[in-house]
């Protein structure tokens, strides 16, 4: 056994056998849906069915959301470059960091940081939350997870708590998560939605999964949607093209029912 | 309207709206799952429910290998260095290249050109899958998806495949597959397996994805398993250390039952 | 030893000491530049110099070439989202691709297949190249390193075809490039320049590097560009604008004289 | 002009014409060197001979370490699975990041702190040093530039100071970087060499470069090493071979004369 000998708790590969943390991968197959799968590898354990609904709900909310965002520009400018697949998923991989996707994991932060006060504080929620606002603002900074550039109400976060709230998982983060919205609208003069990062933010909180993998949720929902934008690039457009950021239409199928 | 307008059939983006190939987000969440909204991006229809559980189980074949692939360890790599989550996993994306992970796109176009040369043959499978082997050994080509360095018979594949029969979408491809297996066993005298790339191949397709976006299945798959991998590094591990890439021991949890 | 070990012939590391191919590295300081430095690690040898002096001159023609190139948008891209320095210029890197600095490989090729062939005729060079480009007609593929989006004449291209003339460094490879822009103009009817990319291709063939690694001169040459990129999107521009690959203009200084 | 208009100070660009930083690039063909170039684009000046002479030194001085670093065994990986060459430089630029490479920025960040306050503190240079090793280590920060795993003495170090005074550009920062290295010892009981880093970190105040793109500079020195390390990988190993981070040995030319 050398001096670089090391241990891992992931996965166990034998030859004809793969155990994901301890479950044979072939018995999970047609079994657990991918995102139970992703909730397995991540914290160690198989969800309820609840949680696993939950966490498959969270994967599909943020799965696309159109042409504009950076990871999606970065990822079709390799592409039009005649970059491999793999290339231009990293490329827009790299372009989700601290400012786009990156409010996840800060959010997680805050509400930890709230709910850890409230213990503390014994119980004054409201007080509390306001207290922690104006200490950032006091320090310029900003809560995490509330606002965004088009939507004044995040359609996917609406869902996403009732879904919540169904499955019997809305918790105190959740309640936390619209303490701050409140607060921020009296301490603003106006009203910002909580976006779907906020969303997930509180959400991932109830499911007690680390704050330093919370991005990963983002990032993982979303590599899917880059490779629809890369093939779309590669099948639809001449290489080398400049890509507009913001001048472009939708011409797909037209709203439907499910 | 600037000569630089463009066009996207993907996502629609309104104020308080998102629709995913048509379909409003929040009325997907809850009602589908990830697997199935990443072919719902991908290929622009909803699966149905048979599909929808074969495309999970595809996923979730392919969510974790081990520490040794070299995907791990260019994420393990670049996680102990420092290097930012989103940046690492691109690391480890890169690294899903020709030689790994690069199979599934390799075998769909193997399989589909046989099956181009079957319906020109009218229907005399045997025959035109030996001439086609054949013709790919004159010229050192290899088939792509069959063998592995580690198992004699992939447990991955048997399981899909039995699934496939039982959700009635195991057809000419799967059937394909197999003859290709069998007439390499000839060729060379021994028996290789076909790999959970084979199988995955064979299966996307049945479900008629483009080749072209094969190799996204398995990367889609396999970020959640860097994403593992770069978490236990930062967590476990001390920074910089030298990663050996096949001298470690897993003391994960023991087997265990679903 | 192990059945893993194996051998480079790069660098030998020792306390104290560090040898870049076979020269003590503190021996180099001061003695030779940056290039040629650059020049040593990938050949093996160190320059003449004159070869140095060439090879100072094809790094600094491909230093920077605006804000428009693809790598520089998804450098700028990356950077507005928050990504570290690094991670951007990987972004950037990736963004190098096939159609955009991937010409040098390509147009190395063609001058070596040319000059192959023109060692085969004895020497009737200007029939060779005709029908070389005949036959790549009839295939539909482009002669790489000729033509500009911007540039008529590529004032980089006859500067460094100079350079190499008065450092007794232009043979073969330049006659056969200029030999390929005649040819090009009586088989198309008009004049396309040899851009950068084909003048740096034709001299690297002259050095008698391989192919393989042509266009890594052009990635060294454009990562200093890449940075300062970066540096001004960071300390210039707000987080997360949208980038317009075209509308912008120069303010910086005013053409001067060296 | 649009909203989305924007600026740049970098590179001009007109049909027939580019202008780096004022300059027309063909006037510096043939009479400025890459290193110098690489000043200009990112400083937006031309450096004196004696900077472009230190520069190119500093360059020289970590174009390669060997086969170990981190950097060379992510770019391996990825080349092994036959990513292509720009990918795999990217794999390798993202692990250079915060622990290594990093240190040049950080280095900067406390040289410059440590000039601030012996300014305030009117010139009692040790005394302030002291002051900043104690602070630091109160706050379990170590000092970014010191100590190295293989070499108790850097022979970068001392040939890229040599230089700097030769060349009448040694001043107070290399002062304050000796200062810190004593002070180091005092403090740790032990002699801690100023690495390469810390040379280049010094070196870099001295040149009145930003801290925010002292690690670019590693960067664009280690990328022509990354090349030929890929370049290596490709040609004389096999693909997707376990590489071990430390089992290798050097077989190139012995140690020579320049």
């Amino acid at each position: 056994m050398s001096e670089l000998h090391w241990k891992t708790a992931i996965t166990e590969v034998k030859p004809n056998k793969i155990c994901l943390r301890g479950y044979p991968v072939d018995k999970l197959l047609g079994k657990i849906s991918f995102a139970q799968a992703i909730y397995l590898i991540l914290k160690g354990e198989l969800p309820s069915p609840e949680v696993g609904k939950l966490i498959d709900a969270i994967f599909v909310s943020s799965v696309d959301h159109g042409a504009s965002p950076p990871s999606v520009l970065a990822a079709r400018t390799a592409a039009s470059t005649g970059a491999e697949l793999n290339s231009a998923i990293a490329a827009g991989v790299i372009a989700i960091s601290r400012f786009h996707g990156g409010a996840i994991e800060e959010g997680m932060k805050l509400f930890r940081r709230i709910d850890q006060r409230i213990q503390e504080a014994s119980g004054k929620e409201e007080e509390v939350i306001r207290e922690v606002l104006k200490e950032m603002k006091e320090k310029k900074q900003r809560a995490s997870g509330f606002g965004h550039r088009i939507h004044t109400q995040d359609p996917r976060t609406r869902r996403l708590f009732d879904l919540a709230e169904e499955l019997g998982l809305a918790g105190k983060f959740v309640r936390i998560a619209r303490g701050v919205k409140k607060a921020l609208e009296e301490q603003l003069g106006k009203s910002l939605p909580i976006n779907v990062d906020g969303a997930i933010a509180a959400l991932l909180c109830e499911l007690e999964i680390p704050p330093e993998i919370g991005n990963a949720f983002f990032i993982i929902a979303r590599v899917p949607g880059l490779v629809a934008h890369i093939h779309e690039e590669r099948t639809r457009m001449r290489p080398m093209r400049k890509i507009h950021p913001q001048d472009y239409e939708y011409d797909g199928p037209q709203e439907r029912e499910i």
